[in-house]
């Protein structure tokens, strides 16, 4: 190695510097350059560096094989793009009908006409039936990838079955069943059904709403309510108990239904000490009369 | 219970909303603050009071039904919860025979023979293939789940992939191509193949161990390494780039792709800077004299 | 190698820092900034390095010593391993036990026959206690040991103790003793008692189930609870402030209990001021009689 | 239930706010009070608010055999407590002997004689033994407690074995067995011993020191050293290969002992292209001859 003139020295310097995105210590920098890679580039064109592969002789040409590779995954997973931005397009609009829906239901916490709202939310199923199936379109050509997808609408139908099982619970006091929420979805066919856990998942989501239902329907006059909605959660929430649910997502939202299950039984507690419910054995006048 | 005045059971009522710390409608005792229980009695005769939207009266009996629906969730999710144990033990097994290829393959960082070192660790590739199999069958009855429990080996299966595309790469000079790690893991059926995404991963996780072999090799003095590692690292990026690649896993390993690729020009520099390539072509002599 | 000028060779010398890109010690490149391996290897000739602190030459041979060492290393992790095993599945026999204990005294919620609930959750105690026999025979070899493995079953036998507790004191209406509970479960020897810090957390535990106990025994019409139920908190309160807690775990649950205690009184203010307590003396008259 | 003054009402209303500490709405208290249940106490001495127990006889005293119990609990309580606090004050004092040694070590960094800094932080292995000896006699009136209380030294013996380890490998180049350090420290009876998972996780702390000594040898010419310490860290990290560690803390440990390894190779790396190895077989000089 012979002598090398000190401003094409510092343009390794700098070179070698700048591949250091993190370096700590900036103060280096100031001892700096005028050269620049480019100048190294000029002086050593490319052509002049000749590479070879690995395998002793340099006759394969690893470019054609792996260009030609990867340009097959490039339509595979451009393919697979197209097909998720399809679903994350429909799945869009089954969350902003669920918005609408919600939005209708939340009017029975200020003593609506659940009859009403039962009717205007309802009109919205068929909408969401619609919805499902063209996501059960978009995924007709990928029979066997229903999971592989299934992430991206997963928490979208799990709020779904809580308008449903909520909406159902209104109108008959009982639990919309798994199979009950698949028709009205149009999922009971064997490819794309609801899951299970999704299912469970959304009746979770429903009891939340209920102790803040039971609330209001004291405040206007409902005092049967309470005792209506005790026995119902206190049967859901000894049905859960049957399972052996894992430690995850669903063992959580379960955990929560517990204070929901208080929560009423506070406000029924407090209709009953006053003498409130509709058999009218106030305990409160019993005090007075004693 | 006789007459109290107003102000009290407004004390009653703000009482019973109290009982919800985390109450979270506000609004309630705004709207509110001057009719009380009592006056809504007056409106509201107990006797009156029905629940028109609920089903009338406790004639149906939901707890039965309700029993028989979750009896059959249990069963449904005890048998997902015991695929998963099996699925979980293979996967387990699959994880340290590759910890054992590993360690292998990390003695050729201190310039081991190679060919002894792949002879160890190829004889691992069939324990694995036995693994793969073993896994396909325990996913055997349940054809089209495969991307429903996929999540539970993924990353296990993105280190398989680097291992043998290292290993190939050191045999060969040539990236394992996809179809050909399919077939040494016995995946290349329809039903259970390697995932594409899994695929690349892996490869990214591969390059990661390049610039680690590069410094070692040319300290034990093969100085022709860093332009054969070279040239096949730039060709993989310059492939990868084909790719469009979404904001994902994937795309944040490619990314830490461009760091193996400097790293390795780096060290290709320090060679080539003290005339220590092969040919003797130093580029500071080069430089000098051009 | 020839001439080369020193601001070159500096490069050089940041160059190697600069591979630090954490480098913990900056300190180096500020009183370094002139000097250069070059100069170093004047002043220290190559033949005069010597490792003057490390064993001179490469006599001894560390990795037969240090293969010996790590070997009994392993068959030593790996038997704590096969024991920790063992423990863990004994404790998720004692985990499960516990929860079907719970789903049975969950009941009482819903003025279930007392008798038959505790008969029911009763028969599980023998279980309790064969399976911490078990844990005893597990960690029998390694007397001594108790404590090291102890975190690993804590939280059961904490969760144990407040079930045992609350069943005790639907019974009696008094405090199961640490003794008692020790005899329950078997844990009487000196080798393997029951923690009384344990015992104390568990006792916690079971005080928060009070509150609900109380607001749901009203509801169903028993006015007299409340009384007995502050009663028994405010002396277990009282007992444990007598404790000089540290600023730990059962601390803070200690602290929790204050809840408990505040929730009971309220329940009990409201039956005393509407006069609902068995011997009829409403607060209410009272003070206005007084 | 008779007529009851407005303001005494109002106190009910504050008695019963004030128990929501998290009462999110404190709007409420605006419509406040001005009598409190300090009055309420008056108008209801304590003592016209009899008690009795659970158990149907009110005949049973819980307050004495729970106080006498508790009594026991603090005894135990505050002998336990005492006990840690001598345990935390010889802990304390071993952290400070520990300091000092670590504070005359780092001068090794400063190319100071090594002879002269392992003379000085010998001289504190004594105190520490001394140190471990009150320790065990802390200890001593509970046997079969070590690990109960363990926890609170555990961190410090790490870095009392990660020093000793340095120490001797300064001296010997090789690594101090776990016998040879627990006699040092005179923990080699049955009873206190030193736990294998602490010497291995001292022992990976002691690599972390490592490749910053490396690169302040080079630093002040000595050459050789980067090839030492690789061969030593590479046998050791080999060594912890054999073992199956768990997915705990000394795992963390022993995959941070991987970026050691790699930086102490590119410093060897560094000395090896630039021939300033001994054996003076320069790469360097190699490309100028040719």
């Amino acid at each position: 190695m012979q002598y090398i003139k000190p401003a094409f020295r510092n343009a390794f310097h700098t070179f070698t510097l700048s591949r250091f995105p993190l370096n700590p210590n900036p103060f280096i920098l100031v001892s700096l350059p005028n050269l620049t890679f480019e100048t190294f580039r000029r002086l050593h064109p490319v052509s002049s560096l000749s590479f070879s592969s690995m395998a002793d002789g340099d006759n394969y040409a690893p470019s054609h094989s792996l260009e030609k590779q990867f340009e097959a995954f490039r339509t595979e997973l451009e393919e697979s793009g197209t097909l998720r931005e399809r679903i994350r397009s429909v799945v869009s609009e089954i969350e902003s009908t669920t918005r609408v829906m919600y939005a209708t239901l939340l009017l029975v916490h200020q003593s609506r006409s659940i009859n009403e709202l039962l009717e205007k939310a309802n009109s919205q199923i068929d909408v969401l039936k619609e919805k499902y199936k063209q996501l059960a379109q978009v995924l007709g050509g990928c029979s066997g990838q229903y999971y592989r997808y299934y992430g991206d609408w997963r928490s979208e139908t799990q709020t779904v079955v809580s308008m449903l099982t909520f909406m159902h619970w209104l109108e008959t006091g009982s639990l919309l069943e798994h199979q009950e929420a698949e028709e009205k979805l149009g999922l009971n066919n064997s490819e794309f059904g609801l899951d299970v856990e999704d299912y469970l998942i959304g009746v979770c989501f429903m009891s939340n709403e209920l102790p803040r239902y039971v609330v209001n329907q004291v405040t206007s006059g409902d005092y049967d309510c309470p005792r209506k909605v005790l026995k119902f959660l206190t049967d859901l929430h000894a049905a859960f108990r049957l399972l052996n649910l894992r430690n995850d997502f669903l063992r959580k939202k379960f955990d929560g239904m517990k204070y929901d299950l208080r929560k009423v039984e506070e406000v029924y507690y407090d209709v009953k000490i006053r003498g409130l419910t509709p058999n009218g054995d106030s305990v409160g006048e019993k005090g007075v009369e004693g």
